[in-house]
Parts: C-alpha cells; structure tokens; sequence
C-alpha cells in the first residue's frame, strides 16, 4: 500500500462519499476536525482514519495553531485527478472526431 | 460492496494503474481482450478481474461480434468524475478569489 502512486491515492480518496462529503464541506472553508466531525454521524475514529486517507494523497493539510488544529483542502492533487480524466475523455473523443471525418471522405468518395 | 455509488466506483476503478494504462489504450481504439492482455504482464485472470471492475463502474463496454469481444471505452463515468473534480476545484478558488477581494476592500480602507 505504501507504494502506491500518487494518482492512485488520489482516486481511492476520492471513491468514498463520506471523504467526498467531507473535501466538499473543506471546499467552502477550512474547519477544525470537531467542526467536520459534527456533520457526520460516524464515530471519531472512522473520522480520523478519513482523514488520514484524504491526507496521505495530499488533498487536505492539517496546520495547528494554538490548540486549533485545522484542515484545508489543497486543489494541487484534484488538478492531478483532473488532467487524466481530460486527457482520456479529450483522447477519445479526437477518435470520434477523425472517425466523423473518415466516414465524411469515404462518403464523398462514394458520390463522385 | 454491491450498494456502492457510481461516483464511488468510477473512482476505485481509476485508482489503479494497470486499469488506467487499460483505459489508456483503449482511449485509442478498441481492442480486444487479447490484444489489453498482451500489453501487460499480468496474468489473464488478473487482467479480467480489472475488467470486471472497469465493466462494473460503467468505465468499458465489452461486444461481441461473432467469436470477437470487442472492450469499448464509455466517457460517461468519466464526465461524471470530471464534474465532480471541477466543481471543487472551482469553488475553493472562488473562495480565493472572495478571499482576495475581501482583502482588496480591507486594504482600501486601511489606506483612507
């Protein structure tokens, strides 16, 4: 597990609802862990180990300050998430596009 | 595992490289079983058990055509997963950007 890569982590952060619950309440603004704790109905220690995964692929940021422990979500690995999917979603729709443009020339070819 | 949302299995799916570089190349053109698994050197059990996951999540489509299975990429799940990632991407920088203008306005009054 420890080896995994970093767009890997990323993804299987983001494929449980209660970590994407918690990025989209982050994405409002930062909150201590007692502020997103309170909006699930899951006990502390199924918060931590959330937030532990959301944190080891960089998509939160615990800072403390104080006795205020915060959490912030950081976009540097969601830009990561993001460009693959746009790559592949772009890829595959370029092969549509020169399909078009082939079956365009193979019809004019047909007419003439 | 079965009750699982789709959002959440799009992103398992994509959380492993062997079932991107799948995706990779079927972003290309479609293959057939055969041609993925001599890409990879992976057994052929391994590779249909990421077939299964990628078919699962709605990620590959898989024809049959006579004695030929064709694999198929589908963008739907891929669209869903972009939306999700550009939607909090979007709204923690517009948070910035509020953030920004607030301290734009503090200044201002500062300086008076």
């Amino acid at each position: 597990m420890t080896t995994k890569d970093s767009l890997s982590l990323i993804f299987a952060a983001l494929a449980d609802p209660t970590r994407r619950n918690i990025l989209s309440r982050l994405s409002q603004n930062p909150a201590t862990v007692g502020e997103v704790a309170e909006l699930f109905e899951i006990s502390a220690p199924a918060i931590s180990q959330h937030l532990k995964v959301l944190e080891r692929a960089g998509l939160i940021e615990r800072t403390t300050k104080a006795q205020w422990r915060t959490l912030t979500i950081r976009t540097e690995p969601l830009n990561e998430a993001s460009a693959w999917v746009e790559k592949h979603r772009r890829e595959w729709n370029q092969r549509f596009d020169r399909l078009e443009e082939h079956l365009k020339t193979m019809t004019k070819k047909e007419e003439k």
